[in-house]
């Protein structure tokens, strides 16, 4: 068997997600179904990350395991082919030892959030970004967002569908810039919970429009409480944008 | 009566361009249809420049004239309102003198053209930049485009249908920078005939792969016949970036 890492980039438009559902098509599925229809092979391809419906992808690391012998070039070509014409595109493909898991060995996970801060819909971007049409002071988003940044428990920024064992996370970065009317949220850190960058997002949006200061951002972090949640914020601006493994 | 500059960002992937056609639905229709349902008057609206089919605007300057008393800023969300779900949006408004035209005032005229240079193939950006298989390099093409720049007679990079009286035109910038695969070519003019920006842009991927040199562009404009154009790049990767006028 080989195991084959995998970058995939993918429009979350039409998915219910990353993951695998019983109710509609996801990421996951189309990758397994190209595999199968390559190398013959069932073959489960495993994530760095599990995104939601409607959330997109740049550079998600992937794993598979193959019987088959092929190139990582040939698989990457053969994926995308057979892909077609659905908007998932393998971007990088290389063989990785046996103990590299897309998920388990993950050190740092980078997600960007996109908000087009303007009163006018979306055109060419819809489903690219959140379209938030009342003002939103960057600055005032910055200061919240740095009080967020280090090791918490964020239960409050925690979907109630969560599995994770654990509330406590360590925020390495929650960076906010404007450029125009694009408001743009980076954030990092080893891992996150289920909703956690949409739920800061949507609360620095309220204290993007001065209905909460940057001091309610470390209320509601203290709170603990999913109840002193703001607003999640859709999927659309949101983008898996790369992840950091041992020796990159 | 009241002449209104707008400034219109659109989508052109479901347009047969700014300008009508009785074959198909066009930006110029869509906008000139809303200010009826918003007015009841049957009003021109003049664009800055007139884009292709498939091609994009993100700040296309125009302009119409109203008998009807309105604020620019109930103009632009009535627009927007009646445009829906159309991929059209007005992202600004004033009132302008009744000599202003957004065709004949325009002072000098900007567009990008967003190049993928990668083997997979697009997911969100699919229709918003032409992917492009083989190695580009952009140093020859930077090299290539130089050639262009100034004063010249652009008959080979000019559409067999284009109107225009004259083939010379000043390029006044034609810069090509590369950020990963990403290839962006910039184009800047009082004016451009039409097809050149994806004329010049078809015939700088053939320097970028090495099919030319980079002189081979100057023997190309040297000839002055349409025989002589290599390739016209699709309209995918095309946006109308913005548009110059006295006072701005």
């Amino acid at each position: 068997m080989t195991r084959f890492a995998l970058t995939i980039e993918y429009d979350g438009r039409p998915f219910m997600g990353w993951q695998r559902q019983d109710h509609g098509p996801s990421v996951q599925q189309a990758v397994e179904e190209a595999v199968t229809r390559i190398t013959g092979e069932t073959a489960l391809v495993y994530a760095s990350g599990r995104t939601d419906a409607g959330v997109h992808a740049r550079a998600m690391p992937a794993h598979v395991e193959l019987a088959r012998e092929i190139t990582p070039f040939r698989l990457m070509e053969a994926l995308n082919a057979h892909l077609r014409p659905q908007p998932v595109a393998v971007i990088g493909a290389r063989v990785v030892p046996d103990d590299w898991h897309a998920r388990f060995s993950c050190l740092g996970r980078h997600y960007e959030y996109r908000i087009v801060n303007r009163r006018a819909p979306l055109t060419w971007d819809k489903g690219l970004a959140w379209q938030f049409a009342r003002p939103l002071d960057a600055d005032a988003m910055a200061a919240g967002a740095a009080r967020l940044v280090g090791r918490h428990d964020f239960t409050t920024f925690r979907s109630a569908h969560c599995q994770a064992d654990s509330p406590v996370r360590t925020l390495d970065r929650l960076d906010v810039d404007r450029i125009g009317d694009i408001v743009t949220i980076r954030a990092s850190a080893r891992s996150f919970l289920h909703h956690q960058v949409r739920s800061m997002v949507g609360c620095l949006s309220l204290v993007g429009e001065g209905r909460w200061s940057p001091e309610d951002m470390t209320d509601a972090l203290e709170a603990r409480d999913r109840a002193a949640l703001g607003l999640n914020a859709p999927p659309d601006g949101l983008f898996f944008l790369s992840a950091d493994y041992p020796g990159d």
